[in-house]
């Protein structure tokens, strides 16, 4: 018989759903609003809500071996969130697996949202048929999922992955988790604008004089438009993001030589031109012998990610 | 019954060898010359001899389950060397396996060897109990090794954990791999010698005495003598190399999140006063949560690590 995994993808504005089958049958994708605003509790009333929705759509809740759930930071194998969702106030401290089995009887997994969608690329996307994948989200921030002999990588307490926060740059640009020089101060979108800023100080091109005019005005998106029409600030930024995002890349491939590095977030709509720069100076930071083994590429799933991966991993944890 | 495992230990000097108990019952070590200035030819038949002798001295060849190997470099899943270990000439390419099953009838594994040595930290020495470790040999180079869920991480061409490679300082100390500021470049024993050489001419102490007058009588272990004497040039070279590698610590406990890293090698004779830096510099390139998560430690074991962790290896593989 065919069984069913529901997967959670918890986000700062909405809580997606899914139920998956295990034949890959995607049905019920349902969405809601998180209320992240209204604190921890609420964001919980609301999971364990859209769970009750997603059983019932299910219509055969005895086929439903478990639950699985993407959250931004880190959540423990007991289902306690450690701490890094800064966008969910009050999360941290939560209990999230109990309240689950106990209202609907069912087992639940979970792991960093980043970490949940290198499993779906995995699966379904940009990794099918490795074993071992990192994916680099470029959004907000830069977050990582890491994929080892084709099941997630959480570590003991479910906080590896932080790729975001490698230091590639020393004495470089100081980062709110107290190091300097972290890649995420570069290549997130909001590393973009930052860089955009700072080096329009200099520079004479229209982005420049964007930036120095209505600086709100600058994005990552403003930014790789420019960069299409070789506009010189907008190609400054874009080499030294992807240079340093490069080098984390790089560091990445040395250490753990996956078979696939995945670059996705809502950056990566910019496509090859950050592709083939990340390639390149990635190449300049890794054993060659190593770099061989490696493609780089971009992700292929975009929003339903989330959602894929927590199912999965849940049909990985308990079927 | 008790099953058998033979591990070996390949070294540019010897080869060593073991056979180990499923009980973890050590008998039979035995030490050959490697001959590695003969070529990787007679690398191999002095391998396959040694093999040999242990079979014979296990004294009950049917419950010997297999073979594994630490070499130097990278070993791929076939058994073939791809290359990384500069210290066996004609090593590269070598096909390992496959002769030991045609002339022993035993299946092979193997692994890096420091991979196979952080296994055996894990089984027998400063990682017993944890699940996920690292290891950081500092030697003539800084090696790596990775274990994730209690197994050794190879990477799918047996090249993952080449930490020593981490890039930690922008527009570094160039390295023979094409990277600059790679942290075997300041952390290894070579490394620690060539900062003492480099920061002598502005330092007046005994050390830079010795290392302005006698350049090639300086050896880690000598700094090391000096940083108990409080010698100014030895403080400074030991701060740079800790603060280097400290940083390449941090960037794998943040990748990886691990239970524990473990500092071994020949450099880490001179013992806390290396792992208490280490720990300092470290926690300024990690996430606090994630740091508090992970203890650092110096490595048990010493020489056997090596045949223990190749033995341990095929025991997790054929067993």
């Amino acid at each position: 018989m065919k069984k069913l995994a529901i997967g959670i993808d918890l986000g700062g504005t909405n809580l997606k759903g899914i139920v998956l089958g295990s034949d890959g049958e995607r049905r019920h994708l349902t969405r809601i609003p998180t209320q992240a605003e209204k604190g921890g509790q609420q964001v919980l009333k609301n999971l364990l809500s859209l769970i009750g929705v997603l059983i019932e759509k299910s219509g055969d809740k005895d086929s439903v071996i478990g639950v699985g759930i993407g959250t931004p930071g880190f959540i423990d194998s007991d289902g306690t969130i450690l701490g890094g969702a800064e966008n969910l106030p009050g999360w941290r401290g939560t209990q999230v697996f109990e309240p689950i089995m106990e209202q609907h009887g069912l087992r639940a997994t979970g792991g960093n949202d980043v970490t949940v969608a290198a499993l779906a690329e995995l699966k379904f996307g940009a990794g099918k048929g490795v074993n071992n994948l990192v994916c680099f989200a470029l959004g907000t921030g830069v977050g990582g999922g890491i994929v080892i002999n084709g099941k997630v990588y959480k570590g003991t307490h479910g906080m590896a992955g932080e790729v975001g926060h490698i230091s590639v740059e020393t004495d470089g640009l100081q980062c709110s988790c107290g190091q300097k020089g972290c890649v995420e101060m570069y290549a997130s979108a909001t590393g973009i604008v930052r860089l955009a800023r700072y080096f329009a100080a200099g520079e004479d091109s229209p982005l420049a004089q964007i930036a120095k005019t209505d600086p709100d005005a600058v994005t990552s998106k403003l930014v790789y438009g420019h960069v299409a029409k070789n506009d010189s600030l907008a190609l400054k930024v874009h080499h030294k993001a992807t240079q340093m995002l490069g080098k984390a890349v790089g560091i990445t491939i040395n250490t753990l030589s996956p078979d696939r590095v995945v670059l996705g977030g809502g950056v990566m709509m910019a496509g090859d031109v950050i592709l083939e720069a990340v390639k390149k100076y990635a190449a300049r930071h890794c054993w060659p012998e190593i770099f061989e083994q490696c493609t780089i590429v971009p992700a292929q799933l975009s929003e339903d990610a989330g959602v894929l991966g927590a199912a999965s991993m849940a049909f990985d944890e308990f079927q």
